[in-house]
């Protein structure tokens, strides 16, 4: 018989078709000169030769995690159903690889793309745009299609949420490593390229002398497009199998659909997202940027239309819809309310570009400022966001008679649902974030290539586009990922509880509150070790990069024929953002264990709701005021307070390479690092109700 | 009758009287040559008259907010007894004065002291040190007597500590203006001097032709010594408050000493810091610093010996005396690895001065995330100290067969009186902090009069000893910070279950949620405006500064009887720190009553938990990272990683100036940010029980 849900593997499997449609379309361009093929082979290369390491140890961690799973959970094999770990393995080492697939996918056409976009730039803005977006577009629908084929197919093979969960685990612990990897590696890449080749020795952006060069656009790649895919869809499952174990609870009190609504809107999503992506045209002088954010309210409105009809067809409850389009709406809000902090014609960055003619410090104050400043709007938006889906979704409960504590059970589904609204047209966002690197590695590919100027202008209006659509589409990664660790703390309480342990999160329980002191620090730590890691990293390139410089004769002059080592550069980018990555990756996981096995529940909780309100304020502080010094740093250049080479651009380097690290590094990786907290929290509940070192001494 | 509690006045007239003694002492002491005299002359007019601006606008500020106490606190005026209107006021005021009093004693006698220092030092190290040594105590001594006084004479007269309220509040509204007031004027004077005279002029530190100099000096004292002073002044007036409220509600179950034991402990902590002041000495060639923290050791020793045999002979309970010793010690713990993160010998410095070598970006970024690192200790440190407290006192209420709830309250008793434990040696602590600015601006003193090398060598020896004693000092600050807000949140709960609401601050509660994603906000942005406010400052001063070395002729080349306008300078800072100053205060003020007034009791708990979490992350980040990026440019003027002049010097000079606002201005105001919240948002709650807007509307 056909259940509603169903719904979501038919989207997802419809969903890789439009992915590998828009594959297809983008393999048959032209990839241009041999040159050209040259460069974007090497890209190519360097991009597989990372995603290859990266596997290989990503492999050995995932067993090593399979058979802790297998042994501890969910329950101690000697005392549960093994069938159970099993399942419960296996569902771990499925999200992973599809996650690995998604990511694999999207990188490789994006890799290929970027030549394309290139060489299409040559007949124009309108016959270049579609590639690029089309190339970014494989990511976005591998990412939603696959992400829902694969919660669908566990959750049609087991029927058990909290088996899904596993399958999120898979998701995130690869998020983990491709996030914050890539971005150690795109960072490393990025600092030593600019640090010895455009201050030392004055050469330009993407020379192709400078031996960081193809390991620079290698970054781009790994960071923002494979990083970036990881991260969307370990939010996209989470935020899903987060709502599904909260339904699950409700499902009991007699509304089966609850643990289904979440699957169907996410269908729905994914067909809002490819109507969406079809009406995304540039015509001949049309503005990219605009096209890009016009997909997405274009998107926004279908989503809603699409989802009220099934609402109506399904016969489910308005309010749920009513938070869904809650968190939608919240997620454009805190789109363009973050837009105000980066962009070139709003006061803050005006102002810290201004503040850089008294030098790199005011620079540092004024944007550091600037960030502290953009925290507040969007954390209004999302604390009002899950109170008002709160509100709408708990009274369901006293119409339905329920107990008090399903008042509380139905309103947290309504907050969880907010966040499936935000990340429902992640299919959209995916895309056009994805956009971003694959055209300005375009850009890169035409100034190495010694394409026309005028070629050259039409990839850096691309590239701007894609800074526009970020804006945008960040603020739903934000907002979702606020609304998901929430949703994912009461899945948390939810699994607890179901263990025998009835969790109040209550700030003036001493161990809620030492809990929540520890895990306010835990963010901090984890950036710092992230940004460490970049500095360790770029001081090994540097050095390299300075060797071949001194080493190969002819290399600085640009002697023809003469060639720098690119491998050499991509090699030590890899080995040691991997290297980096390890430690601070155990210390979150061990950290989490730490305080649940001593503390218990009471302390798990409290840890992991510190957790989420640093993490929220460091993620938007660097994010924001990354993005600020380097637009502040762009605006110079166009020539206001001193233009290109004065002393106000040379202090406004400094604030950009401080915001580096702080906005591809460390800010995005904090999403995935909550996520996998409360994943471990979750998965390991039932163990530490059981097992924790205060209710064993009896305190 | 003599009750116990009679210990906290007189020990606070005693204090009182040593203040006095150690400032006959200071004032006996020679100023030295008529150069001297004439700098120290204009620090002290330039100290006075900012005091006299920012005591004028205070006094309006004051008045405003006398009204509305008068009209609407406790209750409105119509509505309740018009008597306890009048009483809290009245308390207010007298809480605004007392604290203005402590802060003018103090600071007098440091601006006078530091010539005195200077000209004491040409006879030796151990004869100057006591006399900045005992400069520095008559602001210790002056804010417990004065404040332990004035908390006595309210609860005599009225002996309802809710009254006591109304005193902390004036003594927090200073503090606010004080401290953030005083940190926009030094960084102020501080950035502007720095940046005109030693980057673009290449002055030395101090040089009397600089215009700033002057102000940077008069800085230092209103910063340091009367914000600093003004803020201790505070935390140690809430603390006692708060553990009163604390123990009134305990009182009501049968335990009348409950109330009292924070006076009796207090009292005794003065007498503990009285004799610890007296054991610090340094011989000949003897090391100031460990005389200084020896002093800190030996007062914390007495204190845990007079405790426990007060403890004994009233017969208190013996876990609560633990509570308050387990605070002690945890405050050597935090200062202690406090230290390390800012220490010229440790890791963190050392690393942060190497990677001044690649530059200024790199160096922001290694000791930011130094900075991020260094938060986890202490906050362990606060949330062990506050478990530990808890699990000894709470089981009180099981032996006495009191209901669940007084579990609770007896835990939560015992965490505020962790925090008075830390408090308790405050007299000691502003002594050794207050002696830093005081040798400091000896040193300023000695070299602007032309003394000799020597002399010069001494002062430096002096102010060394400053920055190790301060590193102890801090921890005790941070820590007794952190607990003390725990308790006025709790106090503030029961004030509005008092009013007839219950409050459970549960983080899954959206209201609770929602208050404390906004609560995170706040410090941000408060600690933003603050920096923005330096900047804008800085900007006037420099204008300034260059005008008058490109109008006054013959002042550059230091033509002898030519001399700047300092008076200028001073002026430009006072009327701008005020400036500044005022929209940040406004703006936690009206973001608290709105949170409160709109989204109830809840919302405004989960506001003040979050505002307490996210200002102690920032207030560790900025004050660490700020102290390490002073101590590895320190480190590299030794002569490493190429000396004073080297890229790497300059690159770090570009940290340093980062780090002044972060450590001087942002950091250190926050503890005064969160205390003027949770004291607005307890006297505000019987009011907020009755309206507020979701109640209203039934939500």
């Amino acid at each position: 018989m056909f259940e509603p849900w169903y719904i979501a593997p038919i989207a997802a499997l419809i969903s890789i078709v439009v992915g590998l449609y828009f594959y297809r379309y983008v393999e048959k361009q032209d990839s241009g000169t041999d040159r050209m093929r040259e460069i974007s082979d090497a890209i190519k290369t360097g991009a597989r030769a990372f995603l290859r390491r990266e596997y290989t140890v990503l492999f050995m961690f995932v067993g090593v995690i399979s058979a802790l799973l297998l042994i501890f959970l969910p329950t101690p094999i000697w005392a549960g159903n093994p069938l159970d770990n099993v399942s419960l393995m296996l569902a771990y080492i499925f999200g992973s690889s599809f996650s690995a697939l998604a990511g694999f996918l999207g990188l490789t056409i994006a890799t290929k793309a970027n030549a394309k976009v290139a060489n299409c730039a040559q007949q124009g803005l309108n016959r270049a745009f579609p590639v690029g977006f089309r190339g970014g577009a494989v990511m976005g629908f591998s990412v939603v299609g696959i992400g829902l084929l694969g919660i669908s197919i566990v959750y049609f093979l087991t029927g058990d949420p909290e088996i899904v969960l596993g399958f999120s685990f898979g998701a995130s612990a690869l998020a983990l490593f491709a996030k914050a990897g890539g971005g150690i590696y795109t960072k490393t890449a990025d600092i030593s390229a600019d640090l010895v080749g455009k201050v030392e020795l004055d050469l330009p952006e993407d020379d192709p002398r400078n031996p960081a060069v193809i390991a620079d656009n290698v970054g781009d790649n790994v960071g923002d497009v494979a990083g970036m895919g990881a991260d969307l869809f370990d939010s996209y499952v989470a935020s899903i199998v987060a709502v599904m174990i909260l339904g699950a609870a409700l499902s009991l009190s007699g509304n089966a659909q609850f643990i289904q609504i979440p699957l169907v809107f996410a269908g729905i999503g994914i067909f809002a997202s490819i109507i969406g992506s079809l009406t995304v045209r540039v015509r001949k002088n049309g503005n990219p940027g605009s096209a890009l954010n016009m997909g997405t309210y274009i998107t926004c409105a279908i989503f809603g239309v699409l989802t009220a009809v099934g609402t109506y067809y399904f016969g489910y409850d308005w309010r749920v819809w009513g938070a869904a389009f809650v968190g939608l709406i919240a997620g454009v809000i805190i789109g363009v309310t973050t837009d105000y902090f980066t962009s070139e014609d709003k006061a803050p960055v005006i102002k810290t570009a201004e503040a850089s003619k008294s030098g790199p410090a005011i620079n540092i104050i004024t944007g550091f400022s600037y960030g502290l400043r953009s925290i507040i709007l969007p954390l209004i938006g999302i604390g009002v966001a899950a109170v008002v889906a709160y509100m709408l979704v708990s009274p369901i409960a006293k119409e339905l008679l329920l107990p008090a504590d399903y008042i509380v059970k139905y309103g947290v589904f309504g907050i969880s649902m907010a966040a499936v609204g935000m990340l429902s047209i992640v299919g959209l966002t995916v895309s056009n974030d994805a956009y971003g690197p694959i055209v300005d590695n375009a850009k890169g590919v035409a100034e190495q290539s010694g394409l026309s100027e005028e070629v050259i202008a039409i990839t850096d209006e691309l590239d701007a586009a894609g800074n526009t659509a970020k804006a945008i589409t960040k603020g739903f990664a934000i907002g979702a990922a606020g609304l998901t660790v929430i949703s994912l703390l009461a899945a948390f309480q939810e699994i607890a509880a179901k263990a025998g342990h009835n969790a109040v999160f209550d700030i003036m329980d001493p161990l809620v509150l030492m809990g929540a002191l520890i895990g306010v620090a835990i963010p901090a730590v984890f950036s710092a070790m992230l940004m460490l890691g970049v500095g360790r990293n770029a001081e090994r390139m540097i050095a390299e990069i300075r060797r071949q410089f001194s080493e190969i004769p002819g290399l600085r002059e640009g002697k023809p024929g003469v060639k720098p080592d690119y491998a050499k550069c991509v090699d030590i980018a890899t080995v040691g953002a991997i290297r980096e990555l390890m430690p601070a990756s155990v210390v979150i996981i061990v950290a989490t264990l730490l305080v649940g096995f001593i503390g218990g529940i009471n302390a798990l909780g409290g840890f992991l709701a510190g957790a989420i309100l640093s993490s929220l304020l460091l993620a938007l502080l660097m994010s924001n005021a990354g993005g600020l010094w380097d637009n502040a740093k762009k605006l110079i250049e166009t020539g206001k307070f001193g233009g290109k080479g004065s002393e106000a651009h040379k202090a406004a380097v400094v604030g950009d390479t401080v915001g580096d690290p702080f906005k591809d590094t460390a800010g995005p990786s904090l999403n995935t690092m909550i996520t996998v907290m409360s994943l471990v929290a979750s998965l390991f509940a039932a163990l530490i109700v059981q097992y924790n070192l205060l209710g064993i001494l009896g305190l």
